[in-house]
């Protein structure tokens, strides 16, 4: 493991010092406490740098990714272009995760399958992949492995943590829980916990991946997961991250031009088929081919779980621990993290004495947003 | 099929002349030709009347129930339980529904499975439940087999004819289709057409139904259906007949007290359980119980398919139709059918020289307030 370790520091090394290529790499440690008093071990987790670490540590910013996203944020060789990267635009010289001036991380979250260790991985226990032995993962837990790859890393102050919807809770959970360590935090379409209604649309999503027959108790092969029910999860996930004002802008009631995509059951169309369908297929089937249906559960999980006054005597000892300067982004027409519960969070912060800032994207993308709005979001961030 | 008519017409006079009892009838007719071009022979519908028709005929109150509702929406042996029937409080005498003055009408939908034709109906020609052999029906059938009924009834024209959310599209569509046959009109927490969102829910909850394994092409034997997909779907629908701020008022995040329900899966909880998740477990238990999933099938994918301009040059010549004195009933919290939307419908029948109110429910209930907030429903209706 010692040597697996060094190993990945000299990568980590010889990156800085080479050309700038997309290169995702990985850290191996021993093992991790987990919050539900559990330890897993060993972890990997990948991740991504751009920039350059100073001597004393202390200019890294952290981005965390949303529910189905992975370690790149950002396109080195297509930096202009918002589809090569999930916040392409946001990162680069002179932009807000500024590469000229920081050293910019983002990792594949604890638990997710992009290269970090997840249900998916195989347990060195029995010599196969975890599924559901996987253990119950935390917001707390994936900020825990974090922290151990900023150590390697050698990152001594986070200048910035930011992330949007469970990159956000992620965030937040940052400056609670290690207040010290953070100097800003962007907490972006996140709140204190999520609403009844939003554990509610997560937990269908996550009965129709269990209730595909292919999912066999999330013993399924690779390749032969439940892609069908993680299709369906998919669309009313997408759904929840738009908004009625954004579907009925793009799709109102146009019939599909596009016929070709299977529904998730490959059952034929009853009486037609409206084009929202063809675009929720298209996404489902999409999301299927590239994510793991086991992470998807333990991932949208965790952010149901989440309540940041968890293991405090309440919300506000929580938030007056908040050392950091901490922007909260709330978009008016996200109906998962509503706008309002955004604000109110942030106004708590206030009201416990930290320094928070509230900002509103007005966009009809619903929590989409943060991955659409970049102007918005540009300006949003500049506040920090 | 004479023969059987005249049964039925018997046992309706004879019913009226009996003490009251709940009773469900049914009138079976030899055909019915379908929007599509498609033929349906025979068809039964299920139906239940309270109070008596006048010697002209023209004192009918047509009632039409919700997507999973039937014709028992009022109960003569329990008049005063809200549970008993699902618009009980609003059927009796001196209520909205007044069975002292009028003869008031509920069928079982034309494609359910409480005692009218549907999915699951023998098909005469192989002798086998239809299944996804059933042909595609939509809102316009549905009232064309009530409009047979009601002849058969005696009945020349309504006074009234009311419903809410699928029982609101087809009032809608008796006043544009029959005007010369409705002299009022509630249309309640209904709209012109369905939303991209609410034809994308739709499809999410079909799309469960339908990646059961034991759904089959639709061709499940009676009892062995596909009650998980089905218990998801009803999940899904729940929560869009709610409101995130009636969950939260409900729920929030109290862990379950009820864990004995079981998920639709049968997979054990993943870190804990929340009460909205039992809540939601066990109306899809409950529906899975009572309700045929291809029926829900056919049936929701008809309110998506719904548009009250099809078939007219525009919205306005559809609207221009109307000769009834018209009540639009939207709800503040509804999502599915938004409350902004009933009121632009409504402000469209004004402006096509219409008599229309809109009336506007505030509660925090959603969708579901139709069945809900009695005091408000009665004074609204009060306004015909």
């Amino acid at each position: 493991m010692v040597m697996q370790i060094e190993q990945q520091t000299l990568y980590a090394q010889q990156r800085l010092q080479l050309a700038p290529v997309n290169q995702v790499f990985t850290y191996t440690f021993d093992d991790l406490s987990l919050q539900s008093g559990a330890r897993l071990a060993p972890v990997t987790l990948a991740y991504e740098t751009w920039g350059t670490l100073n001597a004393e540590g202390d200019n890294a910013i952290l981005i965390t990714h949303a529910l189905t996203g992975n370690s790149h944020a950002h396109d080195i060789e297509r930096p202009d272009d918002p589809k090569a990267a999930w916040w392409n635009p946001l990162v680069g010289p002179g932009r807000p995760f500024d590469t000229s001036r920081y050293f910019v991380i983002s990792s594949n979250v604890l638990g997710g399958c992009s290269g970090s260790t997840g249900p998916g991985a195989l347990d060195p226990v029995t010599g196969r992949p975890y599924a559901m032995s996987f253990p119950v993962i935390t917001i707390r837990d994936m900020i825990n492995a974090q922290r151990i790859l900023l150590r390697h890393l050698g990152v001594r102050k986070l200048a910035l943590v930011a992330g949007g919807s469970i990159g956000g809770q992620q965030a937040l959970e940052w400056a609670v829980a290690y207040p010290e360590l953070v100097s800003k935090v962007a907490v972006i379409a996140a709140t204190a916990a999520l609403t009844a209604q939003a554990v509610a649309f997560s937990e269908v999503e996550r009965q129709a991946i269990m209730n595909d027959a292919r999912w066999q108790g999330g013993n399924y092969a690779p390749g032969q997961g439940p892609d069908s029910g993680l299709a369906i999860a998919r669309m009313l996930a997408v759904i929840t991250y738009q908004s009625e004002e954004a579907m009925e802008l793009r799709f109102a009631r146009k019939p599909a031009c596009n016929k070709e995509v299977p529904s998730p059951s490959h059952f034929p169309d009853l009486g037609g088929r409206f084009d929202v369908e063809s675009y929720l297929y298209h996404q489902g089937q999409a999301l299927a081919r590239r994510f793991d249906a086991n992470s998807y559960l333990y991932l949208s999980r965790a952010m149901d779980l989440y309540d940041v006054s968890s293991g405090y005597p309440s919300l506000e000892a929580a938030l007056g621990r908040l050392r950091s300067r901490a922007l909260f982004v709330g978009i008016r027409s996200d109906f998962l993290f509503p706008a309002a519960h955004v604000r109110w969070l942030a106004d708590k912060v206030r009201a416990t004495g930290g320094d928070a800032t509230y900002v509103e994207i007005d966009s009809p993308h619903g929590h989409d947003a943060f991955l659409k709005e970049w102007e918005q979001m540009t300006a949003a961030l500049s506040l920090l």
